[in-house]
């Protein structure tokens, strides 16, 4: 998939920094291909990037504009029109993962056109998708999950995949949505697919490979979400996997912005995501809890680290924090 | 929604008779709608209909073929498209509910266009679907789950809510899937809503209402299906039932087409189901268990019904040969 790199970010005006987690995946695992930031008024986050004019940005070598927020529905708020046509007329492409598409927009569509500039949409899954056979695969395949959606899955995955990668190790990282799809430059935005469709595209995301390959599978959604399970569900069965790591913010109690749902307790989590993905492989087990702790000291990270593995019997780390390599051991064993 | 009734009922080729069930459906519910049937060599299903060609179907009042049957995948068969349009030739306007539609085969458009005649399909969800809230609705809903696909979801909603209006009772039936849309004119079919908004197009299916309206929703699919569990949970969460109905097939043990995949225990099925639903609703709770017994006798299905009872603790009945009224009874206490 051709993105136009490198890119100007765009971050709208947005408060809630999980509603920038597709531009800071960017800039977390794609630091070359950022070039600085678009911010409008009354925009909070900050992704410590230059804040760039578009034309500032290609005399730096960009050649897209990158939608780095995602409201909740996907929609393209009507107040960031003119940047994304400011954009075009100063000679960028635009990138975009959101549920509406910039094909979709006529004031786009005819700018792009004219200028012979491309209007990227990630978030659009492959044409021809099988319904889902259940017939294993081969090779191994390990899945994040969370306890919420924003629980570090993406991370995870991305972390594992280039640790194992490191190692010597035959492992490809699958992405499931739009932020894992432009730091990768390929995989399926699972929340886009035709619901009947949902299991097939996790099987054709991840097929037969190699018996000692291991494809790291980005997770999306939670289980426990009253909006997203069935995004999760679906993945979950498709991707058959023998592995799942369970990821969770230590510091978050309830679901992000559906405070009336509670985080279940770990242990009921790990034993709902096992109890859902044996459907479809009878070995699957949870094999770690991958814990977002920057709420606290390194030495606090450690004790609720330690306290959960001792609670659960489980590895429990900070991939940010931690190094990877007793899950790799253990995944090798 | 104008589905241009009575219709001729198209059978192609099929063997399965679960592979006809749109019709089926369609007679069982909706014979005043139903004229004939049209049958490829081959096919070894009887819906008990008079053969018709289209013209002899269109002399007898028919305006529409109707796609009654529903292969894996929801693919129109090639060999099924010359008579597609030959009953365009003969007037007849086209009803489908495959998730390959209609209005996107070149062939038929042209010839729909030409002749003033209609293509509907009624596989389409609306254009409109908002993320799922969670939020509480007023109303009581009952949805009905089930052990497998083809397992009397659709019928036992339908003879409730029919049960219940004959009560005087005020009840809706729900339709989800594409033959409940064509017997009742109305739903929104799950299965080919985008998975991201599969939760809220339930919520938006079985809004507001009074206290004491009960909606009777149309289950989908499995939560122990290897392809569709997905669907069935989305549905589950936005419905947020007050209380489910498990169907199950009395003499199944495995998911149809799906031989390696057991249907576990019915007690496990109902601890599932409930351990889901209660995610949006924490009364939720299995009222009954709807069973089809047609592989018995009138005796040995009552023995069944009774087993079954006596082992869950629930009510156990077969829609098609025993009364309403305990189940009935049973939601208003």
């Amino acid at each position: 998939m051709n993105l136009h790199t490198p890119h100007l970010l765009f971050l709208g005006d947005v408060k809630n920094p999980l509603d920038a987690k597709t531009a800071r995946g960017m800039v977390d695992w794609r630091p070359d291909h950022c070039v600085g930031q678009l911010r409008l008024p009354g925009c909070e986050v900050d992704l410590g990037l230059p804040d760039l004019t578009p034309a500032a940005a290609y005399a730096l070598g960009a050649r897209s504009l990158v939608v780095g927020v995602a409201p909740l529905g996907g929609q393209l708020a009507p107040e960031w029109l003119a940047s994304m046509q400011g954009a075009l007329r100063e000679g960028l492409s635009l990138v975009s993962g959101l549920h509406q598409r910039l094909v979709d927009i006529p004031a786009l569509a005819s700018e792009a056109m004219a200028r012979n500039l491309a209007l990227i949409d990630v978030r659009v899954p492959p044409g021809e998708i099988a319904i889902a056979t259940g017939e294993t695969r081969t090779g191994k395949r390990l899945l994040t999950v969370g306890t919420d959606c924003c629980v570090g899955k993406k991370y995870t995955a991305l972390a594992l995949a280039r640790a194992l990668t490191d190692e010597g190790m035959k492992a490809t990282f699958r992405a499931t949505g739009q932020t894992g799809i432009m730091i990768s430059g390929q995989g399926i935005p699972m929340d886009a697919v035709i619901s009947d469709f949902l299991s097939g595209a996790a099987e054709q995301l991840s097929p037969n490979a190699d018996h000692d390959h291991w494809d790291i599978i980005e997770g999306q959604g939670s289980l426990f979400h009253p909006a997203y399970a069935a995004v999760t569900l679906g993945l979950l069965h498709g991707s058959q996997p023998d592995a799942l790591v369970l990821c969770h913010d230590a510091s978050r109690t309830t679901i992000d912005e559906y405070e009336a749902f509670p985080i279940p307790d770990i242990k009921a989590c790990v034993r709902r995501y096992e109890e859902a993905a044996q459907l479809t492989n009878a070995a699957a087990r949870v094999v770690g809890i991958s814990l977002i702790t920057s709420a606290s000291s390194d030495a606090e990270a450690l004790v609720t680290c330690e306290a959960l593995s001792q609670s659960t019997g489980l590895l429990c780390f900070d991939p940010l924090r931690h190094a990877m390599t007793p899950l790799i051991s253990s995944l090798l064993s």
